[in-house]
């Protein structure tokens, strides 16, 4: 019934296949997004939420380069906060509780606007492959549809399989049916194919829930939002989070079901996600923990129904419930539904170019958790670029890749293809060696003018970037140029122990110093007055901020990562002892302890070994 | 895990199952709503649109009652149409073109503020039985739930199968699974089970249609509403349908797919809706229409997925797209997905009592497209008849049920325990004897005394619906008791080529006169005082019109109700020819034709033979 040739197809309309129909489409390519559900369009299948550390910046940078998923988690917010607004700029990490549905529909309604972009619900069983290259896909239903390329991003669903204690049945997400016939193919074509896991705590319903014993996190009282473009506004009002603490009775009501969950009893074999582990396993790792953490987040606006962010599980449900009584505030609690854990097929990603492109089949383009990461952002980025060297591929034109230094997306792409991985990769700024450059507020600089050569951001985008770096430059500028006077500089200086000063300064100078913030500058006339006469926004008012107070860390981390390139060669003394070095992530203490790698340069090849770690290891050893 | 004994479980969240759970747990039960995907409730599986013909009383009668499903019908509107206007009341019927998300959103949420309703996801499969009562369920994971009572609403679902072409797949809708185990447990439990199908079109994305190639079809310029409570609005805008006509091509691509149909290939043997028929159907019984006419119905506020209404179909994907190609205005159209055929068990509802309550199982209720019926608002009214006496019985109270002369409900479920069916039955004020009682515009006069008696309808309703009709009695008797003289009235006569008065006459009589409108008595200054000194709204003013016009047919029509008492056993001749009685139904004729009975009595008992198809045999015999 298809009679025409679509230059893209992507199958699966999940985050990554969203924005991979999105790019390819918005760059002019025919494209053609298929999926099981079309009702279903970029649902959020674990956490309503989106954004978080380094994942927050992921976001940003999708949305700088004109991908939507910015957008949409803008519009379908529910409350935003900047995580990590404590620590130096490389670390703010956007984040937002989502409407759940919203997001979906958010999601839905952008893709429909998106000129060349047709819609199909149905399973694609199988591709059409032609001397090792890519012509199109095969329904379930037996419909051939012609493409030039094709993006797989099959999320959770290929051969899943849901566990809850000792059932299990397939699926590819609770109440959703899985996908059958494409991992078989690809083997068949000579991919390798993996197995992961990763799980979701229960659902609960709100109405069952004593808020007052539990602490109330509210959304900052000065919310951001994630889009550059300003079709999207700051929330005027926002729901809260709340939080409680499992106890050493929770634990102990866990434990009586671990004979019966398939994560200790055998049953499920795949590698779950470390950084995002289920509860019977942070009692399992962490014995010594008496207590863990819970959110309680709202799954939207104006619904009761719950998501227990901490309390990830696929034990019995019978043991998901007594336990979760025994939290405070949950001693009546009803359940909307059990957590569960879930198993599926990944193929590992060293079977990737840059491109996201596979090596054995040409045209063929993986994306998500297809390749083993795990998160919606992770999924969404990967999208993008798949979804962007699809498009560029038919069109002859040059790859785009971008390298660790540009982009969160760069590092987390040469990551996958370069080391692979064993469990689900979730990003994190410690895998990022220049992080001080991947901020989330200068994302819009480091990608926008890349997104606009693309034809995927457009003008207003590009110029709404440039004006605000321009003045931020200016404004920097400024700084530099601008003295002032002890006699005003020193009631301030004085106000926040700083040391005062004899003479005119620089204000640069100042402003430079780890405690004066803007507010203390703000006191400074010529400073409030340049504010007024260029009417700064915040936006740039924090730009500027982060350009003067930390110009000194990103030149020390251009250092460091030359450092790191020169001592690269070095050998490490037989059976060393990693678990002194506290300060390298367990991870990779872990996986060097098992590998004894003999050099630095085996070492930072091994998957779950940052170059960060690398350079702790070096530090550690006197270099 | 569910440590307490609900008083009524829920099984399904389809329209059915909503208003069941909404009733129950309004009447004070402790229910659980328990469902497959709790993002699916009150899913609209086919056509986004509430009421039409008879269905559209049986929404109001729902609202009347105090369900939701008017409510959530007003809310979530798109167009609003009053059919049949320029007929007699009896026949006026109101519709909506429904958001399809913003429908199910909606129900959603009315569903989670209602106090004493719990929520469970999962499959339910199979009952708790002991002794022939029912004492709870039992989940795919095998969970057990104790109940007092049981009602199932599975819809679709029960080992559902669809069929597109020759290719057919389990599933309980499109891209749903199909639910197992309940059948096969209960015809063990002696329950006859049976088969039946149903069809849905093709979704189309609207940005591929040419709509200056059909003619457009609007809402009413002064759109009314569903609910009797004043916490809906009608709507302020509105989004057209339009329609277009199938052709002799058409036809022709479509046969060129017959033999591949599962409809005429033998694969698909149940039985599917005779008034809701597929394209391929319509094609094949009507030989000699040379067109159809499709309705083209947007999806909703803002997608640009379109519903095709008319073109219900099962033939291969490729031979419904050719043939749509061929459609004027749809010459480039694009698939958001085929349309397909499902097959599903339902049981044969004789097997129940006038409760909904099962005959063999106390305390189990079956309601919706399990009793073999179609469309939702059949669904939806049984499930509020079923989760009220399901309540009822769990608080040791009388049943409710309701007689054919006070509700369609009522007509509905006594056509259905003692006539059953064998084919999905569909309501059509054919169907009921009594129609020029059962309006729309009294269902609250016939119902809300009842609902407040049941706890279920709000003191509030209950006050709305006396002083609407109290208005209405005291403006009747205006009319009774006012005169107008001749030079007052005959100008209005005169332009209305009424026969003009002599002397002065009471304004009853000359409203009561066919062409004459309320607009002709408002001339009359007295009348428009009265309007005006009352503040008299629409709806009383159209409920006095309705009171004036057609008080002698309510009288005739109990007439002829008492008439076919009288003559129930008449003898009907050997061989006698129905097919000369054109103005009975072809249902009946066919039904008659087959059967032969031998008196009017055992006539009336055939399933889809109306006591109005016996009115007219009567006629025709000359009694
Ligand atoms: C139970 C569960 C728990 C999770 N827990 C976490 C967590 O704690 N933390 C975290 O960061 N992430 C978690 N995730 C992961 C997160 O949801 C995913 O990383 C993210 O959704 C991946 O996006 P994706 O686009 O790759 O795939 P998905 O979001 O899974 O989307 C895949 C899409 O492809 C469609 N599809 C699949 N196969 C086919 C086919 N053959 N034909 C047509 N369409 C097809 C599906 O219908 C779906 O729309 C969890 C996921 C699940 C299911
Ligand atoms: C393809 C199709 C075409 C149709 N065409 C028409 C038409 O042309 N005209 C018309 O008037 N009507 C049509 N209908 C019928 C209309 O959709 C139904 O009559 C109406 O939805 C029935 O409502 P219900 O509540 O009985 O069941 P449904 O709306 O089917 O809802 C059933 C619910 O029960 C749940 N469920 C089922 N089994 C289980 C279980 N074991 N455990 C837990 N939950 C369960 C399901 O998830 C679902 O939520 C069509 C239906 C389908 C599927």
């Amino acid at each position: 019934m298809f009679n025409e040739v679509y230059d893209v197809i992507v199958v699966g309309a999940g985050h990554a296949g969203s924005e991979a129909a999105a790019a390819a489409a918005n760059m002019g390519s025919k494209t053609l997004l298929i999926t099981m559900n079309l009702q279903n369009i970029a649902q959020m299948s674990c956490n309503p939420a989106m954004g978080g550390i380094a994942k927050g910046q992921i976001v940003r940078e999708i949305d700088a380069l004109g991908g939507y998923s910015g957008i949409v988690s803008d519009t379908s917010a529910i409350q935003f906060k900047m995580l990590n607004k404590s620590k130096g700029p490389a670390m703010w990490s956007p984040r937002v509780q989502s409407d759940r549905m919203r997001f979906a529909e958010d999601w839905r309604l952008l893709l429909e606007q998106t000129k060349n972009l047709d819609f199909y619900q149905e399973m694609v069983a199988g591709l059409l492959v032609e001397n090792h290259k890519v012509v199109g896909i095969k329904t379930s239903l037996g419909v051939e549809i012609k493409a030039k390329s094709v993006v797989l991003t099959n999320g959770t669903f290929l051969n899943g399989l849901i566990h809850i204690g000792d059932k299990n049945f397939g699926g590819g997400r609770a109440g959703e049916k899985a996908a059958t016939g494409i991992t078989e193919q690809l083997v068949q074509l000579g991919f390798e194919s993996g197995r992961m896991k990763t799980g979701t705590p229960p659902r609960v319903d709100g109405r069952s829930l004593d808020f007052s014993k539990m602490v109330e996190q509210p959304g900052d009282v000065d919310p951001e939002k994630f889009s550059y473009l300003d079709i999207t506004k700051p929330l005027t009002k926002q729901r809260s989070c709340h939080m409680s603490y499992t106890s050493e009775k929770v634990h102990d009501l866990l434990r009586e079901g671990f004979d019966r969950s398939p994560m200790f009893n055998g049953r499920i074999k795949s590698l779950g996600p470390r950084y995002c582990p289920s509860i019977e396993d942070k009692i399992n790792r962490f014995a010594d923990k008496d207590r863990h953490q819970l959110f309680v987040e709202p799954e939207g606006w104006n619904t009761v129904e719950y998501y227990i962010n901490g309390f990830s599980t696929s034990l019995p449900e019978d043991v998901q419930f007594k336990a979760l009584r025994s939290v405070a505030g949950f001693e009546n609690v009803k359940f909307f539904r059990p957590g569960y854990a879930i198993e599926y097929d990944y193929f590992p990603p060293t079977q990737l170019k840059h491109t996201l492109e596979t090596k054995l089949v040409e045209g063929l383009y993986f994306a998500g958790q297809i390749n083993g990461t795990t998160g919606y952002e992770e999924a969404a980025s990967q999208g993008l670029m798949a979804g962007i060297n699809a498009s560029l591929k038919v069109s002859e034109k040059d790859t785009f890749t971008l390298q660790r230094d540009e982009a969160y997306i760069g590092v987390l792409i040469d990551d996958l293809i370069t080391k692979g991985t064993e469990e689900p990769y979730r990003m994190f700024t410690s895998r990022a060696e220049y992080r001080t450059l991947l901020r989330q507020d200068n994302a819009d600089l480091r990608l926008t003018p890349k997104g606009f050569e693309l034809g995927l951001a457009s003008e207003k985008r590009l110029k709404r970037m440039e004006e605000k770096h321009e003045e931020a430059a200016k404004f920097v500028q400024f700084f530099r140029e601008t003295s002032v006077q002890p006699a005003e500089a020193n009631p301030v200086l004085e106000s926040k122990n700083s040391a005062l000063v004899k003479q005119s300064d620089k204000m640069f100078k100042l402003y430079s110093r780890p405690n004066i913030t803007i507010d203390d500058v703000r006191k400074f006339k010529a400073v409030e007055d340049y504010i007024q006469e260029h009417n700064l926004d915040n936006e740039i008012i924090e730009q500027t901020e982060i350009q003067v107070k930390y110009a000194g860390y990103i030149a020390k981390e251009k250092l460091n990562a030359d450092k790191l390139n020169r001592l690269e060669y070095v050998k490490i003394p037989e059976n060393f002892d990693y678990s002194q070095i506290k300060s390298m992530s367990l991870e990779a203490r872990e996986k060097l302890k098992n590998i004894q790698p003999t050099s630095i340069a085996q070492a930072s090849r091994i998957s779950g070994v940052s170059p960060n770690d690398i350079s702790v290891l070096l530090v550690y050893m006197g270099r």
